[in-house]
């Protein structure tokens, strides 16, 4: 018996697989182990093309194409299905310690309903995670995790210490809600609440009788918010009654998109971020508060990391040339045939016309202006350091 | 600019995708956050056709078909990039006493050159992976990991406790031999001294003038072997060895295969076991030794657990009528229409000529011979539960 399931047969009509930023794309199969989100069904009526995993569940990355999807992006409003953005949940007596023996950031003076991006980073001053840290209550804290699972350290901690707090990953799936249409949309579903939350704090909203957390953030530079949608079966009822509420805002599904995220220097956990590097390594010495975290457990080996100053750090380039290939594997880059470092994410830019990346620069090239070459699959290209992001 | 990648036509010329088992899939973005193995060119140039994530790197699953798989498993020999398979390397004087934290295994009296299939448990006594435990010395141990950040847990303790145990991810790449036929090409290319190690167990080969630590194992029931692959940049010439020395055994690229796995009771961490799961109610019992391993940080926990008995646990399931669909969620199971527990894997088994599958099932409904009703997306089936799997 020979089937070809009909998102194939769409996918082949449309010839669009190639156009995923040109890369080579392979076909993912189905388990349970790779976790469906409460709103896939959605998700795949929506005509998603692409996917990635992430946190062991899916997440969708491209539905038109990477360039429509972008210009949609800049100019409208998208619902996110990022359920992956699994939640840790630390609650007790010692949530906060726990919390402040993960990352460097001080935690101490934060209020209940705010956001922190937190580097989490293990003892060794290398980095985990990076997070963002919602304070619900004195007594309960929310890491919304990047790629890895940092649940695992959390409770490694707990038990090791015996502290009297209990982890867990609750029935939370966030929904993004990004583009300059985002708070329009919002608050025709939620009421115009929400536009008194700040930036990077989180208020909460009834809909149909629950109440779900909603933070003014996400993983875009086009404005937004997340919904922490509780409960997996109220899931689909949000994404319909956003989606309903948009249709004359042009509202579509949408995913975190590379080129404006590589623009705007969102770094990827995982990519552009690794547990190789250093959080100073990762342009994030502005969080590291090593005078006030003393519960942090990396704190002597970053005290002693500072004093020496970074080698090598995050950088913005700009490589020449036409649409780069699909960088699915660490690029090199030299300088006068020196190693000058690693490119883990590029792409091409429509806005900004030239192949926008994210690399790994060391010391001596890291200047902006300096001239790099790229060793790419298909050949080198000449790139040059930029002092800072497209923002 | 519109490039059909290479790949994509080839899955389109064989009509091979919907192949996967009646599975619809997914296509992947490519990115470095899921990680190429050391043999990806290879394992392209060999002619995947489905791939999964594992431990944020990419795993071969399906070259031919499904069922060609599962015959040339079964008849000869195959190398399988199971590179996702990770270690967590400890070493130091806690070293012994960090995985005895981990796991209620006792692990005191292992041999140097022993492997152990340790379920990996949290202080609640809830499972976090279930990996292969492999003994180096006296202060050096290997976890080789099902699919979760355990490096993360072990992290966590160490730096909780204040250990002195040095807690990495070395560069080895576990490449499998498996099948009939491996102890013959295993012979072939490193010499007949591999037929002394016996059943989990492990001894080293020398691999142009690089050590390898190898071991009698493997996630099939056809018999084979792991080679622990020291560095990277000696992955491809212990692939072309392999392929070369075994043209005449029919040696091909292969991985994990589905229905064999289910047939052979090998279960899979995040589907069939997760967090969610104490050890007994994955079968695992008889690794729970509560009475020697004292320090293990959920022995409170599991001895709770142990005194009232698991209220479901893993068992077989044959689920009656034609090749079932992809298994991509959880299947609720019903018996006189009371919950009878949850299908986690399923598939065509060629040669038992039914579907084979793997559940969670209810204590009042495990019973040998039990009728159940599975409700799937398509529709309901009847389902027997098994005594055991198909060995």
């Amino acid at each position: 018996m020979t089937v070809v399931p009909p998102k194939f047969v769409r996918l082949i009509g449309k010839g669009r697989a190639s156009d995923v930023g040109g890369m080579t794309s392979s076909v993912l199969a189905p388990t349970i182990r790779l976790r469906r989100t409460p709103f896939w069904d959605r998700v795949e009526r929506a005509g998603v093309q692409v996917v990635s995993i992430y946190n062991h569940m899916l997440m969708p990355c491209m539905f038109e194409s990477p360039e429509e999807d972008y210009r949609h992006l800049k100019g409208h409003v998208q619902v996110w299905d990022v359920s992956c953005e699994r939640q840790v949940r630390l609650r007790g007596p010692d949530a906060q310690r726990l919390a402040q023996m993960m990352t460097p950031r001080w935690v101490g003076d934060m209020d209940a309903g705010q956001c922190l991006y937190v580097p989490a980073v293990d003892r060794n001053g290398f980095m985990l995670n990076d997070p963002v840290l919602l304070k619900l209550a004195a007594d309960q804290f929310w890491f919304s995790l990047a790629d890895s699972d940092l649940l695992l350290y959390a409770l490694g901690i707990a038990g090791g210490a015996g502290l009297d707090v209990e982890v867990d990953e609750p029935d939370i799936s966030p929904l993004g809600v990004q583009g300059p249409k985002a708070g329009e949309l919002m608050s025709r579903v939620f009421g115009h609440e929400i536009y008194r939350i700040p930036f990077f704090r989180f208020g909460f909203v009834q809909f149909n009788g629950i109440r779900h957390a909603v933070s003014r953030s996400g993983f875009s530079k086009q404005g937004g918010f997340e919904i922490y949608v509780d409960g997996a079966e109220n899931g689909v009822p949000v994404w319909d009654a956003l989606m309903e509420a948009g249709r004359d805002l042009g509202v579509r599904a949408g995913g975190p998109n590379y080129a404006e995220r590589i623009e705007a220097g969102l770094l990827s956990y995982g990519s552009d971020i690794t547990r190789e590097n250093t959080p100073h390594e990762a342009g994030l010495s502005r969080f590291c508060d090593t005078e006030r975290s003393k519960e942090f457990l990396g704190r002597e080996s970053l005290l002693r990391l500072e004093s020496e100053g970074p080698k090598r750090q995050i950088r913005c380039v700009s490589i020449d040339g036409d649409k780069v290939p699909a960088c699915d594997r660490p690029w090199r880059a030299t300088a006068g045939r020196r190693f000058a470092g690693t490119i883990t994410s590029a792409t091409w830019s429509p806005d900004f016309e030239t192949n926008v990346a994210i690399g790994m620069i060391e010391a001596e090239h890291w200047d902006p202006g300096t001239r790099l070459v790229i060793e790419l699959p298909d050949g080198s290209r000449t790139a040059t350091v930029r002092g800072n992001f497209y923002i």
